[in-house]
């Protein structure tokens, strides 16, 4: 039996991609050859390459003036990947630090420029207000992850950084709801929560940052190179791709992000009312940081945390342990977790707690 | 209907593999979930990549001072991480030139050390002998590629480079026959060709050479880091990881490396033969470094060339264009193509000479 998956990532993807992916596995469009030994510069598969940026271009709203990657090394190795394709003429840098992902986003820039950190989450898990930010108006770019998927605090808007080119990891957060990419010099995402498996990364950035690389970066990560021949600088991660396909092919059937958004919000509510209404979870999150995509909680000890964790195995709702560096339980409400599943884990949670509380 | 897949990769998948994913494509070892949602530090993953370490360790008899390693990136990848790993004490490093991905491997090399070509391979596709090489005593390692698909040159030999580490990208060319790893400081292979699909490459590695790298090498590469942890510094490629496990239970169901290189041997002696007893087809590397693995062959003028490739493509025998910088054409012979597509191969060939000589 198929299980309700509460993992950060990689996360579950929808039946019916699964479903397509089981459709085709043998013969790929009538190739004779799985997807998965299709060569990357065979025509089809350039075709797609090309078509998913279309179909991204389309969904997302992304300006002519943005180049639309695909590049393997994930989440990190874009930590890496950004200093190294822009900090030529400008070492000065700013990252807000907002959680464990922005932390270590900023150690590994630390390697290739000055770092300066805007501001720290509070112990409340609060993003600091504005006027306590210490911005530089003249760094290369200021850095941040809108949704920390460890702690599940969330921006709840988009940070003005002025002129400064701003950089998003929207890994947890990418087509979770709208945003406006032209606010944006670069955003990327691994995909292996809302974009399909691990093992590929959607990178969009604006082509005017395209020309600002050290000599040390690695050309399978030269935004500019990837540019100019559709991310096919070596053997892209095919399969990978051909899944991130199908998971935007199956947002368009959901009709877009907006639709997409508000089955979102509805799942957060649901959870955080019942959490919050309970004297038996708690989340202690800042409630306008909350994250809408990763919530955790807390229950009052580790023994009961386990048992609560068993059960909910045996009632099919499955890996809902926070991160090792937190503890506790955490439910990732990516976009494939249908409705449907956070009404049967608040019915589980309701539950365990009054049978707990007897 | 299934084709005949001769692409040089991403390559032919072995029917039973394809149709092990295809049985618990939507529940992976009655987790419940897909190992496309699987979460990489799961037990149950977790002990995959483990468990994979050994096979891999008994198959290709791999000592224990050597660390297996599982990476993204590609070979490409590895043509930046290798230096950025091993050249913090000694820049100076040899390179054999023996054909497009080593001279690449050479260039990537330069952003980090100084790099000594060895040797070039000659027009007709030899390597020159021994005595013409330059190699430096000294050098921080070796690197050579022993068979390039491209202009399908292979190495007779492992070249003996004294007390140097030598590093090979053996990606076309592992697990297609023995070899003794203990020659080697290093080896790596991107895993779309004998390994599975695109999206893993496996490093394996001798421990003496894991406290050399630079700074400026990202966590994600850091061989050291990624010995310490089982490969999961970051989120790893699962789905592309398990089906390297797959293949390599494959391996080990055909009889191992030994039984498997009988039959490449098989495959690639018959068409040689075939293509020297023809006065239709030409192959002008010197026989004693022609690739087993990857056979490019010429027609008489590019019109006869694109006729073959559409007939071909008819009598189910696919991907058989050669590169698109040398031409021609070009079978790739991994393990998982029968030595029924290489005899159907060779029937078609000859049907098709005969039908143009009339």
């Amino acid at each position: 039996m198929r299980a309700y998956n509460f993992a950060a990532g990689p996360a579950m993807l929808p039946e019916e991609v699964l479903n397509q992916i089981n459709k085709e596995l043998f013969n790929w469009k009538n190739t004779g050859v799985s997807v998965m030994e299709i060569g990357h510069r065979t025509k089809i598969f350039q075709n797609l390459l090309e078509n998913l940026q279309i179909k991204l271009k389309i969904l997302m709203q992304i300006p002519d003036n943005y180049k639309i990657l695909f590049l393997q090394g994930g989440a990190q190795g874009q930590f890496a990947a950004i200093p190294m394709n822009l900090v030529k003429y400008n070492k000065d840098v700013d990252y807000f630090v907002t959680g464990i992902w922005s932390k270590r986003a900023a150690d590994y820039a630390k390697a290739y420029a000055n770092v300066n950190i805007v501001t720290e989450v509070t112990v409340n898990g609060g993003i600091p207000d504005k006027h306590e930010w210490s911005l530089n108006s003249k760094a290369a770019y200021a850095y941040y992850c809108p949704n920390e998927t460890i702690n599940g605090v969330q921006f709840a808007s988009i940070p003005d950084v002025g002129d400064v080119p701003l950089i998003a990891d929207m890994t947890s957060s990418i087509l979770s709801e709208p945003f406006d990419i032209s606010k944006f010099g670069l955003v990327f995402a691994s995909a292996q929560k809302n974009l399909g498996i691990a093992g590929v990364t959607l990178v969009i950035v604006r082509d005017d940052l395209l020309n600002n690389n050290l000599d040390i970066l690695p050309n399978i990560w030269n935004y500019k190179l990837l540019s100019a021949c559709n991310s096919s600088v070596n053997t892209v991660p095919v399969f990978a791709i051909y899944v991130m396909d199908l998971m935007i092919d199956w947002v368009i059937k959901q009709g877009g992000v907006e639709e997409i958004a508000k089955v979102n919000k509805r799942k957060a509510s649901k959870l955080y009312n019942y959490i919050d209404s309970s004297n038996f979870y708690s989340n202690s999150v800042d409630k306008t940081y909350r994250s809408q995509v990763n919530i955790p909680f807390g229950l009052q000890s580790s023994e009961l945390l386990e048992i609560f964790l068993d059960m909910a195995v045996q009632n099919n709702l499955k890996y809902l342990q926070g991160h090792a560096l937190v503890g506790g339980a955490r439910a990732s409400l990516y976009n494939a977790m249908p409705e449907d599943g956070v009404d049967k884990l608040i019915e589980f949670m309701d539950n365990f707690a009054i049978l707990k509380k007897i």
